[in-house]
């Protein structure tokens, strides 16, 4: 893309490094440990038969998720929402957008009336916590469903994921549009945006905000590009991480 | 566009009737009752000389805004988040996006150690409340930084205001791309988008969304193109309304 | 009374100047905009079928009401209740006193078991915002009333509305009794009294309180005398508002 | 007053049995526990030199008040606030309302830059337990006081006391009026009053609510007088509480 | 024990005054006001025919308990935990105590399908307060079952009460182990426990903390054999207060 | 100890196996991973020169911990506490346990005016959460201290730490004494006990309840050996994960 090299030596258009630790927890039905570089989320999907009472009778199921960051998750300490007695807007806004986000890939007559919660838990913060919560979030959803389909909650027939999902942060620095953003180059771009896309590349969520100057359609187009291809990149470490031989615990 | 016609008569790239009543308020600093159609919203800026303690001896100001909806302004009363003791996560989310999209357009430098307060309290609701909030709330705003400026608290050439904003709903429904949804449109729209502009017509923000199917890159193209056109017709309902010959109090 | 006049030129036994706007939310089932001079309060009365659990099966119905003020409703902005997470005490003691005078006047068993909420919004402050509420709230009231007996939810001949319900406020300033206090006045009031009165001009609920030198038998029935009077006009208001010709959509 | 006998085997003008055990804290500066028939009440006074932040510096003291009920303090077990992580209407009303009505017998600027926080807690219920609370908090406050004075926090020759102040409820049962009512009375009246009198015989309080039929001018009247007896009976119970030879641990 | 006496002239070994006043509530099913010394509190047994909803239809009673202190039962004010809006981690931890070291004597089975709430309310405290309210709460309890039973909530033959149970503090001062602790011994304790035991002599509960150094076996030990003693003196105050002549109101 | 065979094949007196990963987190002044068996807690220390306000001026510094659980940390999800807006007693009881454990081995005036929080946060549960939080606290906090003494903010010739200090849990299961329960065997016990203990083998806290039938003497001597004994290899375990060559960043 250009000859910029950023601080931790990627190429604009690289992601960090991606790890996928699937079945990380032996307690839920589908649970994933992941990583964007510094930044690790423990996803568990909690697969429940029976859907909340306001859905009850409809044939359908019920996906939704919820995110939080451990206090020490970032450079300083912030004090538990649970202390605070109330969620803050960021962590209300994260978890409506993850939850969107994994509605989109469901089929949720095919779920049948069955609940799948997922939590993404940030154990260490830099940057991405959503983006990378959103992909985590689709390996232990895939496990949590394959998990229902083998205790016959789902039936043998159904097919409740409809495409995988992932999510990657791209922003303008300096001018430049780059990719994956550690926290330092997150504070510093003038164009911040996250977007959310299928397995077939097409566009779940786009959310762009303009943190410094305001961004033209120019600029708009050049961070889809680069967030298009990021999120495709995301695609294969899902596969390889969902792949048999990796069968979970 | 097309020739369809919609429910309300309305071309598919037409806005409802907009409507900005300056000054409603004899108390607030600056305050706009904006309608989009059925969609009724009371913006009221509240100007203080200083700023949070966080802020203090920055030389900057502040600019943040709380959106909240009367009980009974939908078709169903909902319980008042006052009673439940929280706010909900889409009240919270709604309160960021305003004060982000406001803060674009402001030199909190030139602003000075002053904080503004924006209060858009929706009275009524069909659809596009956050749209209307932003729209209503930079009149209140500019009125708010005038008062600021013949009580001195703002310098004589100081000019903190860099630009309009104004934002607007787009939607693709039955697979054609609409401007200003109301409500039974809101409910149908497979994708659906948000976004503020600036009046020089860049993006301070774009939030799409894909209710139904995701989608691709042409239809995101379609509904950015849409929504520039109406920002820039309700560029000239806020100036008309702060037009001079309709001073107010 | 007395030859005194008042700042803002009325006699002290007159009303400021009183509207009523009925019918000014489409979405509610009664409504009213309500306005004591500078005190604006939005009236809305939501009909449900059915009534709480605790009175399922008795054959009655339910009337309650909240009372809330927009954050900058008065001369400078308070905080939300909502943000707070707590109803502050007023809050609560005049959401039970618009109830309680509304129940006064209503035959819960000719209502059936059907529930009516009535939220009154104060959207500006300048005294007197309870006994707008109350003045107020008897038209949304008697309108969703009527609509439940359109909707057959309340029998043909049933009478839930026993007669009307209005409420003033009155004070001892410099000794002198005076109606429908402003802000301004009721600050400075050595004794502050809302009455709230029946269409048949019985009492409801008298609520005295000295704020500054305690007051004796003869002072309160010079006060209970005038807010009789100040009711026996606003019931004109409220009978002229509902009357058939400014039929309601 | 009538021939009517109660079912306690009172007149219709008579209080019940009235106590009071002064100085029942061995760790307040000021306490009582009264009891009102079946109603027994704990008042304790603290002092604390200084003010809150938004008096400091008028050289003014502040006294406030919190009422609250132990939860089997009633004859069914009522779940406790601090669980239920709010303060209902009730709680906040009374507690306001016995604020202001021993505020209305202090002289804040004699009582100096002082704090007295009345606590009056309800231990156990049956009928009129605000005014047992007024009645008592006098008391607690009057030792309260005594003792700022003998810590020289109060100045010699100060008197923030400018007068008693106690509270009775009247009502009118099957038509007739009467003094000092039980649980079993108060939920039978047609009409509801409570009046808070200072020891010179002058309201500083007048709250009443028709809970059946409206009521008229004349029954106003009789209640008043009624109450106003009661509250002359009640001074001579505080006054014999205070005096020195029942000296105060 | 040792020759050293206390301030407040007791040996080593020797409780404080203690003393029960059974059934001081007439509207609780059963209830005591115990006093340790300067530490009283209200025990209240409230019996409710029916369990909570998880254990519906096990054929099983439910026992448990809330602790809370009055604001000024301390010697300087504490902020009312509801006002505060939340309990906090010390009430909460008490409470948990109480339910515990009821439920260690009480067969749930015999007790059939009813729930009985204690709530121990400090009106003074002195130290020990939950030792006092363990010790209380026990006398409550049993009179509570004995209403179960003749109002044949519970059978004839059923024995829920297995044992009685009493609770006491013992601590180290000076090196010295002491039992019964006051509030100034209490704050210059170096190792501070309280025990629960049955009449039986057999522990329910231990709860030991180095407050100052850490403690040793021999230390423990010599606590241990102190409080068992304590207990079996509160077992005959529990039996001379419980037996039949001092029936109960 | 005896013959039996544990389900998953220890002996009586054998822990889990034991591993503490320090320096977990790359953002935290101290950290360790650790695990009893399938329980894993991340201990984070945070390190804030300066003290809060009620101890600013002592000279001394002051030690806290928090403990939460991941809502699925355990076998069914729990909601969060930050979602319910409430912190539940057992957190409140447990954070609580873990300071006070801590600071028994810290000497605050050595610390100087410094604070450092620890947070544990159970990532996964299988019995013990408590025990294995303050073994692994230990660790976090070593780190901490020395942190804060490279940063010179503890004087280089200051010994904050005055020893070690660790925590397990023993019951009493089918009558046999046993070491270190996993969630199978705890809810089992009949009688439950956590002890922590010091480097020197001196008992800090000692909390032992019995869930079934109460215990004796003899068998809480037996539990305490059996727990004195584990604690001695817990610390062999926190000695060699601070080594020296296990070097953190």
């Amino acid at each position: 893309m250009t000859d910029i090299v950023r601080a931790d030596g990627r190429a604009t258009d690289q992601l960090r490094e991606i790890t996928i630790e699937r079945g990380w927890s032996a307690n839920a039905e589908g649970s994933a440990l992941i990583s964007f570089g510094g930044t690790k989320v423990l996803c568990t999907a909690s697969f429940t038969n029976g859907v909340p009472r306001w859905l009850t009778g409809k044939g359908k199921g019920w996906v939704t998720a919820e995110y939080a960051m451990l206090p020490r998750a970032t450079n300083s300490r912030n004090d538990r929402e649970s202390v605070k007695g109330r969620i803050g807007g960021r962590t209300h806004e994260i978890s409506r957008l993850i939850g969107r986000a994994l509605r989109a890939v469901v089929d949720t007559k095919a779920l049948g009336e069955n609940t799948i919660v997922i939590d993404c838990d940030v154990l260490q913060a830099d940057g991405g916590t959503r983006t990378a919560a959103i992909t985590g979030a689709y390996v232990a959803l895939a496990d949590a469903i394959e998990w229902g389909r083998e205790k016959k909650f789902i039936g043998k027939n159904a097919t409740p994921l409809l495409d995988s999902v992932a999510a990657i942060s791209v922003g303008i620095i300096d001018g430049t549009p780059m990719l994956d953003l550690p926290y330092v180059e997150d504070v510093r771009a003038e164009t911040d945006m996250n977007i959310v896309v299928t397995g077939r590349g097409l566009f779940v969520e786009v959310q762009g905000t303009a943190e410094g100057a305001p961004f033209d359609k120019r600029e708009l187009d050049a961070l889809l590009e680069l967030g298009l291809a990021g999120c495709e990149t995301l695609k294969g470490h899902q596969l390889e991480a969902l792949a048999p031989s990796e069968a979970q615990a």
